[in-house]
């Protein structure tokens, strides 16, 4: 495979850390099965937030596959804020993952909350999933580090551009520069939307660093119908893709629900991203063809 | 002039606030000028933080008409936070600017710090800028109230959106609905930009109210080279129109210069912005012709 | 009057600011009346939010000073989130402080909104009170400035102690130095409370001002039952002195009511307070003699 | 050993949860080695912020129990923001804790950043330390819930109250009540301070659980000469202790040097908290003789 980076890392300024942008106009190309993030096109991540069974799994991977998603996300493992919340299907999350994929032929993105699940994790996800709680759990990094998996590695809640790049330098130090970068929205005063999506991050990040950057408008917002607006105005600033909830049932999902798209939302959305990917010199991969979703 | 909103303030539910989105499609049409704020085209506001000179803010008005701009901005009395720094020109900036609108023709919007300043500022201002200091100077507000002048109200830097909301219900209950709110920016804790540009807030307010809705990137970012990208955020995100700083000369500007566009980018911003408000279903007015701006 | 500061202005460091503190060890001594504010004392304004009548204004007076109180509180102008909350009495409301001021021997601090409130307002208070919300009305600081009445100049809610002394600068640098600053709370992201006080501004701002500098914990955390521990932290932390709600029946309050203490809750305070002072090498005064109050 | 919370467990609410507090009185005893945290003493927890070397240890752990410590703090295992800075002692430093034990026969508070470095901290830690990054390290928190070793535990920088209470919670539900609450300072807006301590978490937390509360002043400052004010003030807001960071050379410190009293600055902190702990009803134990310190 072709280097991912330019210049080689010898011919790096003296002083410059792993993350720096060292010339204008590189991005990491970051492979995950036959996908690149970091390119021309942009790619979107769609699927539940958590793994609940196979028939609603497979049902939305299949339409979020026909409406334009390229990779494929679900959580087996779920880091929730309260003990008593549904925690993920865990194992047997991962094993649905792998039909999903299996069926749809889409590269799994899922998370990982600690080294003791790497093995199991590694067994099923083409992208590791590092999740906003987890971006200074260091050894966690360390590890993810040592891998030739690719990472899709959020900023933490609270984290500063500058935090969040030295974190992801953990990774690369390790020998892994196969990360894709996530703003996911931070803490504010603000109380009418889970989190204020920070869109600044996405031309700051895109200065500063060589590695692709997404965007998570459904915790971004935490409401679905803010999602179109701020999936195509991430784009619109520089975004690389997009990270975005889909369930085909978003009134009985077992988490997050009401930031979940309807799988027929979610082809509306990509439509919509195909001329906004266009102007900024992009290209979007929507439904190519008449699908019966409707 | 027909009524600007629908339905009818009589029609409204009871409970209902004046500021309150009554029907999911009106959108409240501003009028300054022969300029509508809130309808189909996406209006750019474009001029210098701080009005100088003549020789500069005409240079500048030119230009920014040129390159699309549908209205003017200048600050002749200018809040700084520091009394050392230079406070505008004043009264004297106000004549500059009807200088530059009789030159231009653009309608001028500049700001007012205090009701003292009003007769002078209503004497030449299209619209009266309410800075983001002043969203909870409440005497302020109720008197341009009593106005029938259009008003540019900005949010304050650390205002929840149900508070912008409230302040902005003081100017409308005194009789004037003609009030555009801009989003520019909060405080967060996040160093590496002026202030976060919140673009959660442009479908949050368009969902709640009726009013035209706005986005000032540079001082939402305070860095001139991030301005572009998130101003084609902002109109993919929905937003009416922006406000944009442009000099001449940024690095001789007496304020903001490094958030300020030259007109030259300023110009290849608006050309990049028609593809953006082509793809939401709005029209743009950037450089119709070719112009001998470089 | 001897001199408030030390030293003279002549001998300051070129450079300093006139916030600026030059020597370790003066602060600033703010005359009210026959009360000091800065000096060994600790001193506590109290009174109601906003003035409702003369019965409760008269009874609440009586009742704060009787519990060590040295400074009247009450709002006669109200700056108020919503334009349909109760805006205050105005004129009537700086009358019934005249009365107040009158039966109790105490001086009055009032909020003044508004230049044109300037002329009523300076006929009754003793100290001029500006809110948070125009910390950075300019124009207002420039009038103040100029006079000669001393200032109590709340922080605003998302300024840097930074933006707060060059704020202060504006009413230093015409001339008046009788300017107390009050933190009032800061905007978090935190929601069980109205406000995060924020105590690390306290031994911030005695460190770089000659000002004396207080604490509001009735705004900064919203809950009276909260005000006790947080006024008692605020004197460790080296405050001098506080800014405390009374309503004499918080519950019927026109504004504030749940962050305002009983004239019994009060007085329980104050006397608890004693035993902190002394301990950081203060005095306050308490109820000095056994009081029906309860 | 008599049960540490009343009313026994039995006898809680339907639908409370194991951290609220259910009668206005209890605090939960935390006991490590012979001192109790949460009864009528005001502990105070000190030491390096990571160990260096056995001299440096040794003389800093009998100087901090000379003057009033009653638990000694290092880190061995240190989360650091860059993967260049120096990463602690890790093996080694727990080995020169359990000498400075060994010599003081101060109990040991140290950090654990990873599951898979419980069973060497388990071998020398009196109490696990759970740090800010750690706070929502969800199976780590299962982990620690399921011994019976107490637990300092950190509240995250941008962590609400619930969300900080609802981790705890994870802990508690393993079966493990012994768990002491740190609040550390948040992130907000204001650049003076390394973080904004928020003393009014103190009454908020005690109001709503059983579990003892304690302060850090270093973190939630990072300044050095901020330590002593604010730690009266946490003392004064009701905390039930401190952590603070001590180096006999803060000057020459691996890390936070600039946050670290000198032996002598922090028994001169422990004398004069003292009065404060009596003024609150509560006692602490400063220097109880005359020692050769300075």
């Amino acid at each position: 495979m072709a280097p991912s980076t330019f210049p080689p890392r010898a011919a790096r300024p003296a002083g410059a850390r792993l993350v720096d942008r060292t010339d204008p106009l590189t991005t990491t190309l970051v492979r995950a099965g036959g996908v690149v993030v970091g390119g021309t096109e942009v790619i979107v991540a769609a699927g539940p937030c958590a793994v609940e069974n196979e028939a609603q799994l497979v049902r939305t991977a299949m339409a979020v596959k026909a409406a334009g998603a390229r990779l494929l996300r679900g959580g087996a493992y779920k880091p929730r804020t309260s003990p008593y919340a549904f925690q993920g299907l865990k194992e047997e999350g991962l094993a649905l993952l792998a039909i999903a994929r299996e069926v749809t032929g889409l590269p799994v993105v899922t998370e990982v909350m600690d080294v003791r699940q790497l093995p199991a994790v590694l067994a099923v996800a083409d992208v590791l999933q590092i999740g906003s709680r987890n971006m200074q759990n260091f050894t966690l990094l360390e590890e993810v580090g040592r891998l030739r998996r690719p990472v899709l590695f959020k900023r933490g809640m609270s984290a500063t551009l500058d935090e969040y790049l030295l974190a992801a330098e953990y990774i690369l130090k390790g020998g892994n520069d196969q990360v894709i970068l996530c703003e996911r929205g931070i803490r504010t005063f603000e109380p009418s939307t889970r989190s204020t999506l920070d869109l600044n991050a996405v031309p700051m990040l895109k200065h500063r660093t060589h590695l692709p950057v997404i965007v998570d408008p459904s915790h971004g917002t935490g409401h679905a119908w803010m999602v179109p607006a701020l999936s195509r105005a991430a784009i619109a600033a520089g975004a690389d893709g997009l990270l975005i909830e889909v369930h085909d049932d978003p009134a009985a999902a077992l988490s997050d629900g009401h930031q979940s798209l309807t799988p027929q939302a979610f082809a509306e959305l990509t439509r919509s991203l195909d001329a906004i990917a266009v102007a900024v010199g992009r290209t979007s991969q929507s439904a190519p063809f008449p699908e019966p979703l409707a």
